[in-house]
């Protein structure tokens, strides 16, 4: 499977591609929509979605971007972290968040297994 | 395996129990933290660490919460989603917050799929 | 650690490679038996459960086959995705059907977590 | 927090319960969508991209809900393993595919640690 | 789906259920057996599987229970966070042995993903 | 994001990779404490918990790392897959002592998903 250029695209993929450089003020599309154009309906579908999840909204860009970042790291897709890491930096993410972004998504992997290995029982308080 | 109240607990498990009921203005501590008491050691190297990582720093409390319990959602840990909403909820997340994150939430896991399934190659700017 | 190749193998590892090669009707194995070959009792356990779970019953062979790609994306491995992707594609997947099953497995992925955040319970219905 | 029912929803989130009543053919919605009410663009889009999704196209029904169900397995959700049973055997899934199922789903994980772990290199002919 | 207890079940069932009371040394199965029993070649498969991988070898059996009971935990699997905590219990782990068998679990779970986030390259000396 | 060599590091983050090198009898680190020390802070906290955690105690060394191996071979952490393997070959894990944990650790993967899948409810006498 390879990527489908910009020049290779039909109608419906290069309008979701000039949506994308349009929406993110970008010259070229990631690898990723270039690979989901094979099936041009989701990939529509996606981007669309993606569009409004990461809208400014309740949470601000940068707190959305840390938080698909730690998301990708935790479940171990290489491809994601390489792309969110550029669009968390992108978005002001500087060294010192990313320490401690990585420091919670750390932690949580860590105490998530603790409160199952211990089968604690969720406090009365928390039902 | 039961819970260790303060009343049954060591000193060593008591001076924990102690910092964590201070540190966090609350008068009893969680599950939690009474079943990992059979674990002295455990529970005081556990506090110690989450106490560093969830302290205020380059990110506020509110955004450490919720990236802990992005990661306890993605993970499935019924217990961690439980108490993470609540310290989230006290720590300032609105509802519309909790939309949006559970929103990014979702929206990771999908395309975190759809990059490992259409196997893509990292773009040259993320390397 | 090295793949051990037919010409270098025991009597024992080389009966479960014919086996895998009149099976699949393929001139070689794949390194994923090459590797497996270090345990040889594992090897032969691996190869006649996976015979037996993947032959042609109440799901025919390419359901079984993007089944079984859906979880290795799913749990991002690498060398599974690549494997079985063939595989599948061997088996009659088409690219119509490879596009809906990554569609399938994303929204999947996405649902779960909702679920999960929500805490949403279980439906009388579904009990 | 708790479930949104159809006599308590605002028009948008009506509109939406109409429509999945409408297209399933049922009498009420299940929990996870008076759930996820709470956010109502967020249920809009989600039902939206869930009914293109699971259209028949070139997977059928009954394919695609057992995908769904697989990976909700995999996943360890609680909520949508009921609810993907549900549906998978509404969609004709009987026993003998649901045994043949989890086979596969139980395998797939297997396997894919063993090539993990022995850290199986990609085949020539998978690249 | 209910459990098939003994007393429904046909001989092949039958057959498998006597051997695990024999080999363990048990009244009666384990839940887990008697819904399996649904599948009876899977019944048999996963039973054979498990009888020869969990026997005493290279590995002890205490070892191979607190494995088993390391990556359910690290899975999120109730049920069999359950089973395998009473079994490594019934093959000689010690409450101390299970403190530092979650400290250990928790740590992993924190480290790969650190490694992870950080995007660590493999050492010369690991390749 | 590049390693912070020892010839480039501060005093705090040269602390700890003196200890880590002492502790270990090696003559440096590992590329995952050069990429920690971004953060020099969670590399002093990170390395003191894993020192605690794998010091020898009511489980022995190569038992732990094993454990750890487990895990990381699970959640499918490449980097810590590599850096384990070595980690727990020169605690004395033999070749057939890894052909039966990656047995484990895959089984265990396998049944995981089974309890899940068939929805199976805890024994009484496991609760």
């Amino acid at each position: 499977m390879k990527p489908i250029e910009y020049a290779d695209a039909g109608a419906e993929v290069r309008a979701v591609f000039d949506d994308i450089k349009r929406t993110r003020n970008v010259p070229d599309v990631n690898n990723f929509w270039k690979y989901l154009a094979h099936d041009p309906v989701g990939l529509k579908r996606t981007w669309e979605s993606l569009k409004q999840v990461m809208a400014p909204g309740a949470l601000d860009p940068v707190t959305k971007e840390m938080i698909y970042l730690a998301i990708s790291v935790s479940n171990g897709c290489g491809y994601c972290v390489a792309s969110h890491t550029a669009a968390a930096r992108k978005a002001g993410m500087t060294d010192a968040m990313f320490g401690e972004l990585m420091a919670v998504v750390g932690m949580a992997n860590e105490t998530n297994r603790l409160a199952t290995g211990y089968r604690v029982p969720v406090d009365k308080g928390f039902e």
